[in-house]
């Protein structure tokens, strides 16, 4: 009746291949559990558009630095399990900490580039610490499709990448932030605030929200739209606020195409991160600097 | 009647995912092309222990440095072919260049400490490139087995450890180093020798059967041993000499348990690596570094 909680790299391959022999497709939500509503949308995904869907439980040791929370990360495994089942998830994988990381340990995962700015510059190894346990996670469950949130919006560009670059089989899909009624970007670390830094959080999306406003009003200049966005964020200890690419996660010289606008910020002990995507529409103000390093460039070659 | 020739990752694991669910076993001889009897004997162990065997034929531009020999590297398809036919290989994975390293390509695998020595002291990128290269070979062919020779010893050292760390459900299968009547280790490269640089290159062997025969005797002084190598190399442009531990490839203070002493030179303007093997019974010798240690730490403490 209940959901098989697989805990072996060998046993979740067996599961997995019986599944796909008998020709049935294979979804995966990985997760480090603490589920919210954010993970139950990628799960309803995975349900409605998979035959057969894998929930990922494991809290990654590569991707937390020394000084960070990963002893009081949220661990609701009991709480979890429910909510899968009731979402109709056929099997939980959930290796150990040591199966994942045994001893001498030594091989790793970089995504050059894309892994670099923004929640990488602060976070040395985080997507080091996350290339690596997906590709784990990737070759235990080889799913056809896996689902992540728009929430680690640079986390989807670095897996996107890698598996583009490493012949992986996998559709990765991306799925729209969950945010409660007030606007808060749902994370597990919520679950730290207090009600008076719940408050102050709310100034996160606020502020991200001032930014996209800007954007759709035409306003291309990076400079401006991350300063606006820092105003409105003057009460937190902010990380960073930045405009990049939404694809490569490398910076714009002016907003164009797709872009991701995306913020951290300290609440308290608490770091929290959220962001804003928008397309702008390819006009008249796109063709300005083209045409600009075009004469530019003939500049240079009539030399 | 002749072998496929399959061209895309994608092709590739269709074909394989067939195979795998039909019941049979699939093993894998990733190569650079360049074929010599050495690949032979992977080819054909490959053939006698699986369903169905994968010859992979590429040239990876990843693990050559700008200055090596990537242009002029022996590119011998039609020859390749016509030997895999012969020897019952059932299928061809031969990729091209563009479609393996695309626009942007930023994903690379890193090994460390097992990448460091040897052949990753002279090569710094080396080992990142072969790692990342057989990432991608077995995320298309999803072989059973995988067959690599001894000859690149440390590659694999390298991949054994990627496929431990990185839960890839394939089996590591290292075949022994095949030589020329005259003890010379067979390589693609040896091509690149003229009659006269063959017959100075005979010296690599013998100066490790040299190596080996210290070790058989009992010798378990580390220097002795390379010291002794290099005496027999005098007239080669020594790369390295060393004896390591064979499946971490790291430095030992003495030699003892599983050994690799392995070296590389150049003869003319030819890069040549060999190897040999030695397991060293567990005598009462090799009680010796270890209760000299108990003494020194009981000194420290005793303080």
């Amino acid at each position: 009746m209940s959901v098989p909680i697989i805990k072996s790299p060998r046993a979740m391959r067996q599961w997995t291949f019986e599944q796909r022999c008998a020709g049935r497709t294979v979804g995966l939500v990985p997760t480090m559990g603490g589920l919210h509503e954010g993970h139950a949308s990628l799960m309803r995904e995975s349900v409605s558009c998979n035959d057969v869907s894998v929930l990922s439980i494991f809290v990654n040791p590569a991707q937390f630095a020394p000084h960070e929370d990963f002893d009081r990360y949220p661990r609701t495994f009991e709480a979890d399990l429910a909510l899968a089942e009731g979402i109709g998830i056929d099997a939980v994988y959930a290796p150990t900490s040591s199966s994942m990381y045994g001893q001498d340990f030594a091989s790793y995962l970089t995504v050059e580039r894309v892994q670099d700015g923004l929640c990488g510059g602060s976070r040395p190894h985080f997507f080091r610490g996350v290339a690596t346990v997906v590709t784990k996670l990737f070759n235990a469950v080889l799913p056809h499709r896996a689902y992540f949130g728009q929430k680690d919006a640079q986390q989807c560009a670095v897996i996107k990448r890698m598996v583009r670059d490493l012949d992986f089989d996998i559709e990765v899909v991306e799925l729209p932030i969950v945010r409660d009624a007030d606007g808060l970007a749902l994370s597990s670390r919520n679950q730290y605030l207090s009600s008076a830094e719940r408050l102050e959080a709310l100034n996160l999306s606020k502020a991200l929200a001032r930014g996209l406003e800007l954007m759709q009003r035409g306003e291309r200049d990076i400079r401006r739209i991350e300063e606006a966005v820092r105003a409105e964020l003057a009460d937190l200890d902010i990380d960073y606020v930045a405009v990049v690419d939404a694809d490569s996660i490398e910076p714009l010289a002016v907003a164009q195409g797709n872009v991701l606008l995306a913020a951290a910020a300290h609440v308290g002990a608490t770091r929290l991160i959220d962001n804003v995507k928008y397309t702008f529409p390819e006009s008249a103000a796109d063709g300005f600097p083209r045409a600009d390093s075009r004469k530019r460039e003939y500049a240079i070659s009539a030399k």
